[in-house]
């Protein structure tokens, strides 16, 4: 974001050989959108008010992300009782408000590979297209609030109506878009203004987008007739394209390449392996990380301020006693903060060495952060119930579920990125890169940390807290030292499975080279 | 953010000749730090955990452009009952919670500033680096918190003393970071980079650095001796530069251009013409507008979803009478989201246009922000009291004056950028350029609308909410018919003041030449 011309490259890596460097840049430029090749058209063109969309997009993923982790609000303000115990009002929780929080994350976040899909066909914008796009932000941060009511009252239509009503909405001013872009070639990427084809393109992307808001049309008009047709129809709607596409990919992949559209179409088709924009992908995950990074000191700076009559009164003016009581807040703010910003700090250095995101690993990602919006729930609860009781000894357990679930969610997007790494990583951290054991380390820390919390607490449950703690404290010192501990777990290892150390390192080095060929060989 | 390459010239406006592109991209690297050409120093060092800051920033950005309006919300949360007057209660929340809000708004933007300064000088990052700045980013955080129990307890040292605490741990952190940074060169600016007198660099920025906790000890050991000492340095340490600087500002252009430092020190010096990184502005500005966007949503999924048993019992089971109590607050949503996403709008119209950002342009941007993070409060008020009491007509005028003033900091930025337009605008909006007038109108609607509305419901204060909803309707269609409407003003305005068009379209042509000259032998 920070700078001109060649940042994108820089901020991937340091890049050792100059034909390395070229390769790399052409990589990119193939999966963008040829913006400087565009320049030169839209200049003959001659149209003054077209501008990049990139910060329009920078809005919209500040926006959606805000709107997909508000929902755990509702969930993070339930009041529990010391008395009743934890896992009667887990269940309780569980039932609705979790539920209804991880709905809107994935509804929202299916709004939002939607908004990613359009305006990775769409790379310009002008003034109507920016007030269109601001028009349809509108109603995607509405979604959360119909939703909630569609869960609240399941068996009244109106949640179902205002849902399907704003979903309706969207299509058609995300069709207006579509329709007003290809009326004006030179706001669309090179791939799609170059083709021969364009009607087909938009009648293409026009069907994609129209389906949703036929099928909620059908949905809101069955449930004046049989509501809970409704439902099926909506879950159709958000579900039914992903899994399809998934079981036909998997098919594919299993029993030889298929390839069903003649076209070159590198959008909206659906594929797992279809590219998503990796700006966007770390925009939108920049943004939940620093939502949910700071939703306790929200709540701290707006309740915790106590009332100077009460600190006279019921503390006799010591405003030192009177803060004691919030002790456990402050500690839940440092905790959540902490573990939140190192899971980006995680996420960060993985996203370094990718090269391409596909759609498969923003699935993976939505999970990841899914579970990150949680913590911070998790953090207080650990530090609200009575020291050694029953109730505090399940809340660290679930904090330390949630954090792995959180990392390993991460590892899933490594794993995945592997499986195609000519495509998606940068070599330093493939198989045999010198990155990659450092990079595994990183993702895996976290996961194991919290396995092992969860186990110890287990077995010294006495110790629970004191364990935690530990852990809370141990985990950024870790990371500072983590490149030393892979040298010397590595050193180790070499050690031990193969003492003749030189002969093993000059294999690790051809590796690294092996591993470097296929990618030059690729893009020259 | 999206494209690699190019996308930074492509982004600020199509460019029409290929000299003139070459002129904007030659400013553009001067003002940002010669990545492309660092790459080469780097290579030669060859140390692969460097990265790019950019994510860094943004994520930073988001965290602290949070933090910076959280404290709108105990203000937003303050219970107003009907029966009071509006103007008591509005004197009770300024003397307290707005002034604290403002405060904090102030206080964390001078964070942000600091930590912009730093980070303009320090351009790539390591593993090491960036888990420092989320421990100074946790601090940040905190600050609101602390300075809003220095604000309750004001006679307490409490407040003080954690407020200096925080202050100076950051202090100490940013000093590591610098002195770790000039231990690693390959991570600083090139700027600094091939300079050879690194170490008064260091010295200097360090001493910047150190000078605000230094001032925050000495407050905290004051505070235990006589406390209103404190806050008056507390005062100094935090506007005295600004003040300082600023007059000598202004006497240099006064009396002639005074050169004090012999050294080209490009940041650092606390002139209002220094550099500020253009983007880390417009993603502090996209982060707040973003969250005061979604200010109401979040109340409102929060709180206003019916309890079952509720509607069941007061409403005979009816969903739609029981919502029907909140429509002031879908309302005011609704309202405060168009009107925040319109300033967005210019806002972003407007830095399209500048190539360079100057701290005293993002000093005029905080306010503006400021004024925006009112916005949603101000909107909820107008829709909570009754139609035509007193309450609602002083509400609506709040509001109008918040925007008011919102959108004139907005036109501030750019007069303050015509000031000096050489350097900070491309041709197209300077005095002459086709885009002059058009911008000029984009950035005084909002204001010229709301003192419209504002004296136009004193008048006719009967009608003042049918006034408001009407401006509040009216402005995105002006928005989207703006280019037409400068388009038959300026045609008139030619119509009037000189019938015979054809001449005054070959000197305004003339003007238009004359006025992209310059520039382009400023750059060749």
């Amino acid at each position: 974001m920070g700078e001109p011309d060649e940042s994108e490259i820089i901020e991937e890596h340091r890049v050792e050989e100059e034909t390395e460097a070229k390769g790399t840049r052409s990589v990119a430029a193939s999966c963008s959108s040829f913006p400087g090749s565009v320049s030169a058209s839209d200049r003959l063109l001659g149209h003054s008010s077209t501008q990049s969309s990139h910060r329009l997009l920078a809005y919209s993923d500040a926006l959606i992300s805000i709107i997909a982790t508000v929902m755990i609000l509702p969930v993070a303000h339930t009041k529990m009782e010391d008395d009743e115990e934890l896992r009667q009002s887990v269940q309780l929780l569980l039932t609705t408000k979790i539920a209804v929080y991880l709905m809107t994350f994935l509804i929202v976040t299916v709004a939002w590979a939607a908004h990613i899909r359009l305006f990775q066909v769409i790379v310009r914008i002008d003034d109507c297209l920016a007030l269109l796009n601001l028009a349809c932000m509108m109603l995607i941060t509405f979604l959360p609030y119909t939703f909630s009511l569609m869960a609240t009252f399941p068996e009244n239509i109106l949640g179902i109506l205002l849902f399907c009503g704003c979903v309706m909405v969207i299509g058609v001013i995300q069709s207006v878009i579509v329709l007003y872009a290809f009326s004006r070639p030179f706001l669309l990427s090179e791939h799609v203004q170059i083709s021969e084809n364009q009607t087909f393109y938009k009648h293409h992307i026009l069907k994609v987008i129209m389906r949703v808001p036929l099928m909620c049309l059908f949905a809101s008009i069955f449930s004046f007739i049989f509501f809970q047709l409704s439902y099926v129809l909506l879950a159709i709607v958000i579900f039914l394209p992903y899994i399809s596409q998934c079981l036909k990919w998997c098919r594919s992949k299993a029993i030889g390449q298929v390839d069903e559209s003649p076209e070159s179409m590198l959008f909206y088709t659906y594929l797992p392996n279809e590219p998503l924009s990796k700006e966007r992908v770390e925009a939108f995950s920049d943004g939940v990380y620093a939502i949910v990074a700071t939703l306790l000191i929200l709540d701290i700076c707006e309740d915790n301020v106590p009332d100077p009559t009460v600190v006279k009164e019921q503390f006799g003016g010591s405003l030192v006693a009177a803060l004691q009581v919030y002790g456990p807040e402050y500690l839940a703010y440092f905790g959540s903060f902490a573990t939140v910003g190192l899971l980006w700090f995680v996420h960060h250095s993985l996203f370094l060495h990718v090269t391409k995101t596909t759609r498969f690993m923003g699935l993976l990602n939505t999970f990841s952060l899914a579970f990150v919006g949680g913590l911070p729930l998790a953090y207080q609860l650990t530090h609200e119930f009575p020291r050694n009781s029953r109730n505090e000894l399940e809340a660290i357990q679930i904090s330390c579920v949630i954090i792995f679930f959180a990392g390993i969610f991460q590892l899933c997007i490594w794993v995945a990125a592997l499986y195609n790494e000519q495509e998606t990583l940068h070599p330093y951290v493939r198989y045999g890169g010198r990155e990659h054991a450092f990079m595994l380390a990183k993702l895996a820390l976290y996961p194991c940390v919290a396995l092992g919390t969860f186990f110890l607490t287990c077995i010294l449950s006495r110790f629970s807290a004191s364990i935690f703690h530990l852990m809370e404290i141990t985990v950024p010192f870790a990371f500072l030292v983590l490149r030393l501990l892979v040298r010397v777990g590595l050193a180790l290892l070499r050690q031990i499975f193969c003492p003749d150390r030189s002969d093993l390192r000059t294999v690790v080095e051809e590796d690294d080279d092996e591993a470097r060929v296929p990618f030059n060989a690729v893009v020259t």
